[in-house]
């Protein structure tokens, strides 16, 4: 079987399906359908009826590009029976204990095993913690009567997207892939080279689960460490953004800036790293002290636009709202934590160029403003650095608040001009 | 008085003195000597007779270098009362309790107050946290009828020497200036233009003090961050070195070193913050959990060793001692400390080549062999990844060892050819 499988992916006759059509599927799916037929797979019936005309609305890949290529498209999970590769490329997130949460994989690992696992090549791309695809193959020869590296084989090769990035793309980021026995890795290997430039192969499946889990951490940290120099730095009255730049005159140091850390990578790793860290008997000292502080960073903002504000329902702009700069990912953004902290007190308005009605539905955020016009606010909050809002410029942004509003500028969007920063 | 000692600067009419010729101090007055007239003071008689000589057994400095400079030295601060500058570049290490431990810069301001102070611009290069230098001023003003931006002048310009770079080095890295008021900013302005290439001017003496302490408290985050990933690696029972190899293919991953942190900058600048942050109400949640992660690989180390050859007065042999690759500098070495917790059960010796009988004393340290030569060790820990070490091979340091010993390669000297590292 092995040879059989591994022809069709030399030969390009191979089916290959891909599970879960967002930040890191729809990328992949464009690539591999210049090479393959394809079948893009997703639950949301809106987005596939989307895709079938060949529309994007979250824009991560273009209409044109969609035009492009032949995949077809479904929400019905029969269609992939006759597929030979799958791949699985489903967020991970954490449940509201901060826990790994794995339904979304293990459901499409159940869907799979019901249009049959025999003779087909899995393949994970989502960061999970080391040792989670050894649990999944465990599942799947578990609730089959099929064996790994004989019946059907996995590999896991970790995905490196970097919305906006347009350096870093899926066809220039090194690519490291590991398998559950050498042909599995085979596989893999000249499926991914058909539109990857480097790759990078590990021993095993465990060591590539750990080298991607821990990327988003170490960052995770960093930011950290620079929010907490903030916050010494708040304490003694000194400019942290004056302070970082003189530090970073020197050759090594490493320049993050200080600020909200959410979203659906940095936010979510650390969990998964220090959930197995437990597990195994080892209680994580850093990953967790970073998630934490980078945590009570909000609380720290709403406390001091409390503290500066003084009386209650005053009139706040928030600008900002998703997780990043330039980004229309919404998802674990702390600018929403912000928002729900701060209108606990006070009359807050939400600004975000990035917002649509759907998203806006999602997040249950109900006084949002289309367009940015003058009121009577009393402060102005710029929680994301959106290139669009730097654009605009401190004078522009000023005048949309009344007269002497007060400017709090998380990111330091314009260092000097604002009233307050992190 | 300004005017005066402005121009005596300008003019390379000034006498500048410098108060400890040790790592800093030394080339600094090399330097200086270069274009004013200057005095180096140390307390060490030793050094002082060495450096008058001019050798310096050290070797921070070449002979060669000492014998082009004019410079005089002293052991007696009576020499130092005709200076116009007086530089200070003592070490500030911490106590037995990990607090800052100023008493040597303390000293040296009460004895510069018996040589007068009048007159003189003050300049400190040493590492403090913020706030420290307005209490030295404090503390002259309060012991003299001086005032300062009056009758005398106080500068701060933190060192930002990487022993054994040569490409970052005193003439080439960018400096950092500041002062109590824009008159002495001056002044050290127009004393380090003569030999540094890029002055950087901060706000004001605490924020050049904030800035340079966070510089090795971020390179100790980093590295603890490390180390946990390490010690995860080690209950997983993979190896840390492949997977810190397969992050480091991402562009923007951060590539350090798992090992043992001590020495007088890391392992003691995250204290002095820690403890100017608590001292004003934050508690450092990052900073110290860096620190007391990286104080921990020492015992961790020592643990895994003792498990790995069970009997107790197994004979050892311990590479390396010194707190860094390729530097002849003791001072704090995490490698002492495991020396020290392996023979309270084995039998251990130690080598490295930069060991001499003088910091032998100075660290207490008896079982040290000068030269390498074949004994029956079963084990052989190579603790510092000295260029030495490297260029012997992997082959040549089992052989000094019994028939199948053990390497216990920390820093990953030999990857792949160990049988246990970090």
């Amino acid at each position: 079987m092995y040879h059989f499988l591994r022809k069709k992916i030399e030969q390009k006759k191979a089916l290959v399906s891909i599970i879960g059509l967002g930040y890191v599927g729809l990328p992949l799916l464009i690539e591999l359908s210049k090479h393959y037929e394809t079948i893009g797979y997703d639950k949301d019936i809106t987005k596939i009826n989307n895709l079938k005309r060949r529309k994007d609305i979250k824009k991560i890949v273009s209409n044109n590009q969609l035009q492009k290529i032949k995949s077809k498209f479904t929400e019905k999970i029969k269609d992939l029976r006759n597929s030979d590769v799958i791949i699985i490329t489903l967020p991970t997130p954490v449940n509201s204990k901060n826990l790994p949460n794995l339904n979304g994989i293990y459901q499409s690992l159940k869907e799979i095993i019901t249009i049959n696992l025999k003779n087909k090549l899995i393949i994970l791309e989502s960061t999970v913690y080391p040792g989670a695809s050894t649990e999944f193959i465990n599942f799947l020869e578990n609730n089959t009567n099929y064996k790994i590296n004989k019946d059907f084989y996995f590999g896991y090769t970790p995905e490196r997207i970097n919305p906006g990035d347009k350096k870093n793309t899926l066809r220039t980021i090194t690519r490291i892939i590991s398998g559950s026995n050498e042909k599995s890795l085979n596989l893999v290997k000249i499926l991914y080279q058909r539109f990857v430039k480097k790759i990078c192969i590990a021993k095993n499946i465990e060591h590539a689960e750990m080298a991607k889990v821990i990327e988003n951490c170490q960052r995770d940290i960093n930011i950290a460490f620079i929010n907490e120099i903030a916050l010494i730095c708040d304490k003694l009255n000194i400019s942290s953004y004056e302070v970082l730049n003189l530090a970073s005159t020197k050759w090594n140091f490493l320049k993050f800036s200080p600020g909200l850390v959410g979203g659906h990578c940095i936010g979510v790793d650390p969990y998964y790293l220090a959930y197995k860290a437990k597990k195994i008997g080892y209680k994580s000292k850093i990953i967790l002290s970073g998630r934490n502080l980078n945590e009570s960073i909000t609380n720290f903002i709403a406390k001091k636009i409390n503290n500066i504000l003084k009386k209650k329902h005053s009139k706040i702009l928030l600008m900002g709202l998703s997780y990043k700069k330039d980004s229309n990912d919404f998802r674990n953004s702390k600018s929403i934590d912000l928002y729900r902290k701060l209108k606990k007190k006070h009359d807050v308005k939400v600004y975000d160029p990035y917002l649509n009605q759907e998203i806006l539905k999602k997040i249950k955020i109900d006084k949002s403003i289309k367009k940015l016009s003058k009121s009577n606010y009393d402060m102005i909050v710029i929680s994301v650095d959106h290139t669009k809002f730097k654009k605009m410029g401190i004078d522009r942004i000023k005048k949309i608040g009344k007269k002497n509003v007060l400017i709090f500028d998380i990111k330091n969007l314009f260092p000097n001009y604002s009233n307050f920063s992190l």
